[in-house]
């Protein structure tokens, strides 16, 4: 089927063009294999820069879930596990990738979509002795699975339990570039650097070609990653082809820029669709809205724009779909979709 | 330090400048993620139709050690191994990825590179009960890793002592290309794949901007790939970034003209050094040569050519060295290099 | 401290007297290691003709905990899972020991301890694609973790279930004698095997002296087990040891006797704490029981008896404890401890 | 078929009457469960008694296997490595038990079945890079699998080299007993543990009913093992069955009581043997011998005896068999052999 626009993700396109110029530009520039090139030293140094951590270890994989495998598996002990929300990317939609490295994920219940420390708390005092694992790492994703956020405070008394407590904190920033420049937002990356032992800035997600950049800020989990990074096959060759994208991200505003519009173009979708008379199943934060529409308007909607359907008749005759914006969406697509969404109002 | 030429690998550039015309072009262009794209659709069509094989499931990986790792782990049954040539890549240059799976590699001498029927026997011999592991899988490089080729003779012999065997064959096609258009070489793509239960097509060492194309032939070992690669972490959002890449490599000969280049460069190069008045350490098949040169010559080229040195003091006052041309070696860099080694001859 | 009677657990004494005869008795029998001998061959046999099923294949390990993982292991394909209740021991006191194997344990919320067709419909209807796990198999308890027991009608109804939907059904048995016995059981050993795909017979909480039986019934599943139970380190040399107590069990009808007196022991502590005045915190099938008692009581208990708090303040100034009997259990300790439970009622 | 004697292993037969006994003499003693029971106590406090190392931690588990992958397991992080010499117990004989835990073996030549530093050397001197494993871990076997023995210098110079390298030294005793009882010998028990990070000392070879106790001398080395122990399916409900075994073997001289017995009986086999006029394979230092005898001859003895053809047609019409001793081997039985021997000598 030939869609018009697709609101199915926020990787729907190719890339920046930017980072395809500067692929081009720099195609022929001879360089290292296996991220000892100038452009992953570059990148590396802009992102330390942007962090303000000049000692924190950075590298680079080509997916999220190469990330979170590789840094969570590096982290543990064999009888060590990670503890997830129950909607967290890991727990459910990783076709168990933590697990086929050997550790458990311990689930604990999300309020909107965030972990909290008094769930936490009661698996920490369930997980007492050798028959079962010691919880050791909290993963968390910014922005959640559900399009939320948490707040600075939320972000940093989390931290602070976690040093307490003896764990270390995990942020999967597959989409930190829409959490980061939320209008909810009071974070910002360096923030992020402090109250973190490893986190990753999504790529992907956010106008790159591909790739994850990891962070490793505690200094006892830097060991030997390119070591972990190779087993798993995720180091690149050509680490260049990640690299030359994340400087052109970072190396002056476009890493933030991308991720802005994705979030203005998810508010001004929301706002027409509120105008049309329709009503979001629950407030959004970054990129990812969840109207409420009549079945026989998603039904007709369906026959020229690509979404998925969230959840099915979640009220008599309606249904919410989600709908996602992106670095790379247009004005004029969502004027379009607006318009069409008016016309079938019923009469 | 600045070189003028890397002779180090044949992944020092970006892409065929093709590829990256053709991601400009459809960048734009949005689709469905995860492999369920027309890229993907259509890169999987031409290699099919190169292969002549319809029914053969092909998928795409970033890296060579990820498509090793995946195939043979999805292979193999928990108490099964995968036999390898000593030199074999996963078994030396993986960081053992494959055990990180959970198998164990065994080892075989090679006879120039290569794993010979006589030697596997000696396995099959010795692995008898429950107290060892039951070897399943014979992999094999194409181009091997020290440059050498099967020739259609060897390959054939080897499936068909497989199949008597009750074993699988697996061929690493890091290189596939310049093995298949090396001079020496007797052998087709199409033959390639009647002579294998799975192979992979190396995109990241032939011009690819990254990516190996898996082939699998026998329909027992087509099983749920797709969760396989999603678990391993290689199941790319933007699997056109792949795909795109192999569509251009394989909807004319670009792929193989790549490859010819690569290896009519390491012949020109060979030549010219033997016309100066060395020898190879050993005969060659593909883009990869062996010069011996005095050890003050090797100093002085150093400074200005990007190579390994492969065999310290090889010979008396003499090293091996290693230069490895790629489909983007520009004549004009041999020449350079040529006329300096001319310069450097000894009065 | 020392007590006068524990009721801790059901493994708290060594094995029932005739097993140590057996092994006294054939002790300087010399014979094969391995599991190839007399004594290993002899009680596969007695427990093939008991179920009734001589193509069963029958192998021994020497903890639950190994039975389990290497059962689970043998099934599931890397990507496939196993699925749980959320009390189940495989979910919570082994450590992780199946993750560590590679596999995800996927949760679902029991009935009475109990796994219920309608929670796993809603695993399944969530499991769709590549992205998630497989659930290719049910792992349940008989007993239950929590002493309860299924009836003849909800196994077969969960082994029907699993056959609809492609789904292997594997029983722990680790008290599946004082579940066949319990005044409650409306099931045979016999239609146990007959009711799913791979079951175990625990020895250790019977009365062996240690050890537990694998019967793999369904022929898929028997595929090189033996493979699996050396990679996993449970192949004992001396697999007499375990085989000798399973064929004194098994030759007669040793090892329900010893599962009914655990289960008679249980029936007069419970009726006789009621005599006293208290409750049972829920009704019981097996070996457990779970008192509520007054605190100050507890504390008294506590100096002579050893035993389990299980759930604290389960009342106003009363907890709930845990109370195990076996096949070791005296009449004279339950009677010195309902005699105790008197004496300490307030006055 | 029914042997007159076994000659295949030291396993085969159950126990060492003393530990039967104590079994029994303790059988209604209740404990604690899972190795918080007395006799596990009173067995650590024995052996750290004679190693003189109250600080040691000791673990007791069934078999080699599971001593081994549970201890190696535990010393390596994910990229790490353990060399074993190509004869290795680890390396061959546990169907690929280590690989499953995720970790290569690396393999090195051995001479008369040892390790040496030179061999080491090499593999270090390989081994530089992400590309490949971190070798951190050295196994060997005292007595070696083929029946040899480290003497104090080599087990100290092994050591040494094993500490100035940042490697760890583990010691696989599965027959330790025969190795420090050897004529040969000039090593003991407390010298063991000086010159390693971990060994184990092997029961199951000795004359206990089962187990091997796992002793841990680096303190880095002993973090949180009941939980590797557990999640391996290790820990035993009922520990003491082993450890009763345990406390009998090192409560006097029982362990090198038996050892010396099973080496005494090989030593006479041996003199006997060439007393009639037939050679040794190889010298011998502990309860292994390998004479090498006319096929014609071996026919006839596998008619009585039991033992393995270990290299066929060594010499024009002869053999090497294999002919292994123990704790239980009866003077009468070797006599019957030599006189059986003795007649079937060519007239």
């Amino acid at each position: 089927m030939t869609y018009s626009t697709l609101f199915f993700d926020d990787y729907s396109e190719g890339a920046h063009p930017r980072i395809l110029e500067a692929l081009s530009r720099t195609n022929f520039q001879q360089d290292r294999g296996y991220g000892r090139d100038f452009f992953t030293q570059e990148a590396t140094r802009l992102i330390r820069e942007k962090i303000n951590q000049p000692q924190a270890a950075i590298h680079f994989v080509a997916t999220g879930t190469q990330a979170n495998l590789i840094s969570i598996a590096s982290i543990l002990r064999p009888y060590e596990s990670v503890i997830a929300t129950h909607e967290g990317h890991i727990a459910v939609h990783e076709t168990g990738a933590i697990e086929a490295t050997g550790h458990k994920v311990n689930l604990v219940p999300s309020v909107a979509g965030k972990m909290t420390p008094e769930s936490i708390e009661i698996i920490l005092a369930e997980h007492i002795d050798e028959h079962m694992v010691r919880p050791r790492l909290l993963y968390i994703s910014q922005a959640t699975e559900v399009g939320t956020i948490y707040t600075k405070k939320e972000l940093q008394d989390l931290y602070e339990f976690a040093q307490r407590h003896g764990l270390y904190l995990f942020i999967d920033g597959a989409r930190l570039g829409t959490a980061l420049t939320s209008p909810q937002s009071d974070l910002t990356l360096e923030e992020i650097a402090m109250y973190a032992d490893f986190f990753y800035i999504g790529g992907t997600k956010n106008g790159a070609l591909l790739g994850e950049a990891l962070v490793v800020l505690n200094p006892q989990l830097q060991d030997h990653l390119r070591y972990h990074i190779k087993q798993r096959g995720a180091l690149m060759a050509k680490t260049r082809v990640i690299t030359t994208g994340f400087m052109e991200l970072f190396q002056d505003d476009l890493y933030f820029q991308n991720a802005r519009h994705a979030n203005a173009m998810a508010q001004k979708l929301a706002l027409g669709i509120e105008a049309v008379g329709y009503e979001l199943a629950q407030p959004f934060a970054t990129n990812q809205i969840f109207p409420i529409l009549p079945n026989r308007v998603i039904e007709e909607l369906e026959k020229k724009y690509g979404f998925y359907r969230w959840l099915a008749d979640s009220a008599p005759g309606h249904s919410t779909i989600r709908l996602v914006t992106s670095w790379a969406t247009r004005e004029e697509a969502l004027e379009a979709f607006l318009h069409d969404l008016v016309a079938l109002r019923s009469p």
